[in-house]
């Protein structure tokens, strides 16, 4: 297999871009201020739709460049119609996702090329939680990860940049410690 | 605005199904212990896709209706190609969308028929943490719900609902509370 290894464009991160953005934002700290939306609309059932497109970062409000839009739903065994994941198997993605790009990014900083990343993420839940039946949690009461690398360096660097990825992963955080949510209604 | 209010279906939830459901899981408190999944794999650079099909739940292995699929990655701002929303941005989409499945639900529970359900989920975050330029935190510092609710009763019925949907959600609970996370990698 040949990898592509120029120092610009390693794992496909632009590594020249990556460290001039840690430049920028080091003189100006306030750059890295972002705010993340979901727009969520109900379509019956259990089932919703949210939309994802505006953000605010780098001192502006901006858009990706489209709009994305995912369907969450139970399935019938939890009494919805499997338009979609469950709401607790998307926060799965969001983990296997973030620490997979921390992966790439990290690697490529470190001049390590990945030629494979794969995981399978697992959340072990009582739904007798959710179904208000007996005194466990409503959210999972395990998280596992398992990471399948393979790249041109030892064993060793490999597992340290998972480890790396781990430490400066936000979904990781969000997941392991918590953050504080506060929950406003209008009645129409 | 004529809405379905027979008892069997009241907001698209099947609550006889709902109701045999907790009954059965009251007589067989085993059938709630569930394991979700997501097997994600990298593309390049920030970009991963996630697959979610496969998981188990009442005693046994289960597939979803379809083989849902998401990519995450980066927008250019933040060194990616924006081929999917970031991974905390899927975190607010799952929030959203377990706060308004529950909401459908107990709102059917109680004799409530929903007419509206909006939400919009903002996450506020300092990319310092993940940039590794600052002592704060990776992940959002603040996570804030704004729901639009309408439906055929009163306010502080409306406001009720919502709060007890707070109080089974799984998401709301894993981003509040935090889970345990391990992470284990096999070199290939």
């Amino acid at each position: 297999m040949t990898m592509t290894t120029d120092t610009g464009h390693r794992n496909g991160v632009d590594t020249a871009t990556l460290f001039a953005t840690l430049d920028a934002v080091k003189a100006m700290p306030a750059a890295a201020q972002f705010q993340f939306r979901a727009h969520n609309e109900w379509q019956t059932g259990t089932h919703s739709r949210t939309t994802i497109s505006d953000y605010f970062g780098v001192g502006e409000e901006r858009e990706h460049e489209h709009v994305f839009t995912f369907d969450a739903d139970h399935p019938a065994v939890l009494v919805g119609r499997d338009n979609g994941p469950t709401p607790v198997e998307f926060v799965l993605h969001a983990l296997a996702a973030c620490l997979t790009a921390g992966l790439a990014n990290i690697a490529a900083a470190r001049g390590v090329t990945l030629t494979e990343v794969r995981s399978t993420v697992t959340g072990d839940i009582d739904l007798n939680g959710i179904l208000g039946l007996q005194p466990v949690r409503n959210g999972y009461q395990q998280v596992s990860v398992r990471f399948v690398v393979a790249g041109d360096a030892s064993e060793d660097v490999l597992r340290s940049i998972v480890e790396q990825s781990r430490q400066r992963s936000a979904v990781y955080d969000v997941i392991t410690n918590g953050v504080p949510v506060d929950i406003e209604v209008e009645v129409a």
